[in-house]
């Protein structure tokens, strides 16, 4: 200990020798350390089920965001793999809930769990999915495990609400965009920001510096969930892999049909009204994107996308790293941001 | 700290000044902080459903179990509470849930939660007191949480593979009674034992104090599940409070149902495969019970109840504190055995 001591450079740049490791390899160790995980390696049909969904894969956000603000705080990533590990199989036992509950037959292409597997052994899977996300939760260093546990449930918790407010909202006519805010908050952006703290908890940010990164992902969540809404009308079905204008066929509550409702004038409420009866698809889709012109809630998801962006990037602003630290993660904001698919 | 030394008594007969706090005591202070809990409170209709199971009660027998286990190891009840709570949701939650995937309309004389709440209510309920029992758990005292989190992870995963199990035997003809015991005790038997091990551990008990307590309520778990099977078949209806015989007619494999199968000689076997297929349930009610006490399966099952009683009397002589303190566990576990409903 003495010999290190000596031999670093004063504390202010001692900053500057913590390399930052690169997304492709935190990716990497996180695959490795899920596929060493016992739920994955089991034959039973109940872990087949699990691994049906973990294997799935998807973009890993969170337990990359989570890592990455791990790296930025230059916190030592093989104490916060458990955390990053935990925060994915719970989002993945969220999917494979929700799906029994929209009754979706695909993701990604592929069979949803209840439909390979049948829908009780997909309760079962989704019930012990979130018991292990705990379980991985608790070999985190026990110094921060109260305090990664309280972010974890407080975030946890309003998930549920949030995926409660989007089914009510399903039957509702009219939603406030506000109320419309809040649900998405709730079920996708609370984990997003829930993840980059408990990165920088684990890597002993301060409480002032928690709160901006907390910040930052909460700004970046509802910036990626408007992305997404925008995506599926108006993407490109080679990018984005798969039907565009599926929402709209489905009369999904997205931020465009929620903000078209309410920008509407009373001639444009009722055509809208009309289309959402259509039964030929492209014709839905085609009317109703001209709808989302007409009452400008087109160009108000790219504001309040926009806004998003900025406010995320503001947030970042205010904490005391280096600014190349922050670098990974700015730049996985604007790829999300920029993003076709 | 020096007074105290000087005034109490010597470590010996230091046990005998810390009074046990009685089971009508426990279970009020229980009910009481129960109630106090933000989700016991809220309006929303997801509260609704998570309150309609909290308040069907039962037996609160595994935060009994915990307090009574944290009350013989002389702890502070106050810091056990919120495990106890935890246990209790987490039971709870696992009701509900069960109720969806067996179809169940009532519970307890009243409408299951996805009865009264749909099935998407009751999945997101369940849900999230799973996501509130880890968020109780966390409230207990720091020092001990990793290792309050590690008894109660394994044991909910058990739990899950004990469900996964019930499920699975259901489509089998021929089950051993050695696969019946160990569904049994991971779908019933090893919260209980969890829940003894939470509270010794909360009340400091040493590694072995713990592993025997543990082992108490294994054997106790397998003695009350046994015991639930024969009332099911042999209670009498006022007692047990719902119609006698129902496991009978459903199929239901049980310790009874699954011994006689083991147990028949060939014509025994064609005959209860016969009876399986009645369609008249006073007369299939009345030639299983028949066939049960012909092969000896209601033999065995009491046998093996007065087993698993003796072997959980027995793991509690090895214990390090006054036979008094053991007193309230010991006689609850003779009201089971000697239950009628």
């Amino acid at each position: 200990m003495l010999t290190t001591t000596i031999a670093t450079p004063p504390a202010e740049e001692s900053d500057q020798v913590v390399p930052i490791i690169a997304e492709e390899e935190l990716l990497h160790l996180f695959e490795k350390t899920l596929a060493e995980q016992g739920f994955m390696q089991q034959d039973r049909e109940l872990y087949g089920a699990v691994r049906h969904i973990m294997e799935l894969k998807g973009k890993r956000l969170r337990p990359l965001l989570l890592l990455q603000a791990n790296e930025m705080f230059c916190g030592n990533v093989e104490q916060a793999l458990p955390a990053a590990l935990s925060i994915e199989v719970f989002h993945n036992f969220s999917l494979v809930h929700d799906d029994i509950m929209d009754k979706a037959a695909l993701r990604r292409g592929k069979p949803t769990v209840h439909e390979a597997y049948g829908t009780n052994n997909a309760i079962i899977a989704g019930d012990m999915m979130l018991c292990h996300a705990y379980g991985l939760l608790s070999r985190s260093p026990q110094d921060v495990l109260p305090e990664l546990m309280d972010v974890f449930n407080r975030a946890t918790i309003a998930i549920m609400e949030g995926q409660h407010l989007d089914m009510e909202f399903e039957d509702r006519e009219r939603i406030s965009e506000e109320e419309y805010l809040d649900m998405i908050w709730k079920k996708t952006s609370v984990l997003l920001a829930a993840g980059l703290q408990m990165g920088a908890i684990l890597a002993g940010a301060t409480e002032k510096d928690q709160v901006a990164i907390f910040e930052f992902g909460k700004n970046f969540g509802l910036m990626f969930q408007i992305k997404d809404d925008m995506l599926d009308t108006y993407g490109r079905r080679q990018q984005v892999g798969k039907r565009i204008g599926g929402d709209i066929v489905q009369n999904k509550k997205t931020f465009l049909a929620v903000s078209a409702m309410n920008l509407a004038n009373a001639e444009q409420q009722q055509r809208i009204s009309e289309t959402l009866l259509f039964e030929n698809e492209a014709m839905k889709i085609l009317q109703m994107k001209k709808l989302f012109v007409e009452t400008g809630a087109k160009q108000l998801a790219e504001h309040k996308m926009k806004y998003y962006f900025m406010q995320a990037f503001g947030a970042m602003e205010g904490i005391a790293v280096q600014q190349e630290r922050k670098l990974q993660l700015l730049n996985l904001a604007e790829s999300i941001y920029f993003r076709e698919h």
